[in-house]
Formats: structure tokens, sequence, C-alpha cells
């Protein structure tokens, strides 16, 4: 499941550190505590509209701007979601399959032929 | 102040509705509760993380297009309250106050010619 506040926090995070500023510069300034802050940068905890406001404001940032490069990661995220590793060796796992199926084939004969 | 949650319910009201779908439908399939909902797509209440990747889900859209759209929609919200309503009457009352101020030496002569 992809969860916004992930996201989110990775980019808020990103855009503070850009800036060369500390949590706690911009805690003060977002008038939330530092530990919160930390715990929305690193998505454990959602932050309410008002706070993500806050926190733009703080970072002088837009919050149309930050929105638009969680939509940007969560596009990757998606497209790895929807072609995960997973399904991808199926075809080969089959090939594999008739390999081994040809080689014991090919096998048999000359182990009973040894 | 721009609130996400206002934006975000109005971006999945309107999706919900271009699908032709109830609040009922989509409440049941994404499994949170009608009122909590209608209350989302009002903005009168936050969606978690996993809530909103379920409404998502039950409304078969990507979290990145929603947030996306989110953004575009923020764009016109913030570029309204950058240049609101109130400052761009300044010149005009200033111009007013001139052309008042003209009117005044005007008539007084005139009244006093009276």
């Amino acid at each position: 499941m992809v969860l916004v506040r992930n996201h989110l926090g990775d980019v808020l995070r990103r855009r503070r550190m850009r800036q060369g500023r500390t949590l706690r510069e911009v805690s003060t300034q977002a008038r939330v505590s530092l530990g919160y802050l930390s715990e929305i940068e690193r998505g454990q905890k959602e932050a309410s509209s008002e706070l993500l406001a806050s926190i733009c404001e703080a970072l002088e940032l837009r919050l149309s701007e930050v929105l638009r490069e969680v939509s940007e990661e969560l596009i990757g995220v998606e497209a790895a979601e929807l072609v995960p590793a997973g399904p991808r060796p199926v075809p080969s796992v089959a090939a594999e399959r008739i390999e081994s199926t040809r080689l014991d084939t090919h096998s048999e004969p000359v182990a009973s032929a040894a």
C-alpha cells in the first residue's frame, strides 16, 4: 500500500536539508515540536492540513509545489507496484522448467546408457 | 491558509461523481463509513494515508493522479492568495482620491461663485 505520508515526509526532509536548515529551526518557525516534525519527515505521523501549511510556510515552499513533488515521486512507486519484481521471472521460470524437462529426458537415456 | 484537505475532498468528490457512483458504493468498497467519507469529501476530516489509499483504490485512481490534481487546483488558489482581491483596488482608490480632490478644488470655487 502506497502511503502518502512516507513520500510527503521524504519531500519535506529533502527540501529542508537542501536549504541547509535544522529540524530545530524549521520546527520553531512552523510552531511544531521538533519531535513531531521529525516524525512527519520519517513518515511516522500524519501532518494535519494546518500543520502542513505551517511547515511549507516555514520552508518557504508552496503547497502545490510540495504536492507535485510527492505526486511525481509516487508515479515511480506506482509503476514499480504495477510491475513488481515478482511477476517478471514467471516466463523464465516456465522456460527453465521446459529446459529442465528437456535436460531430464536427455539425461535419462544417458543415465540408463551408462 | 490553504488547507490540503479541502482541495483533496473536492478532487475525490468530483472523481466519484464523474464515475456516477454514490457515497454508499465507494464507502463500502473503501471500507470507511459513509459519514466519514462524506466529511472527507467536504474537507471536514483529514484522511489518513491508509484511508486515502483505500478510497483511491475504490475509485480506481492512482494516488499520484489525485495529488497532481490537488496540486494543480492549489496553483490557482495560491495565485489568488498572492494577488488577493484587496491590493488591486489600491491604485484606483488612490486615483479616486486624486479625482475627488480635483473635484473638490473644482467645486469649491463653483460653490463660492454661486
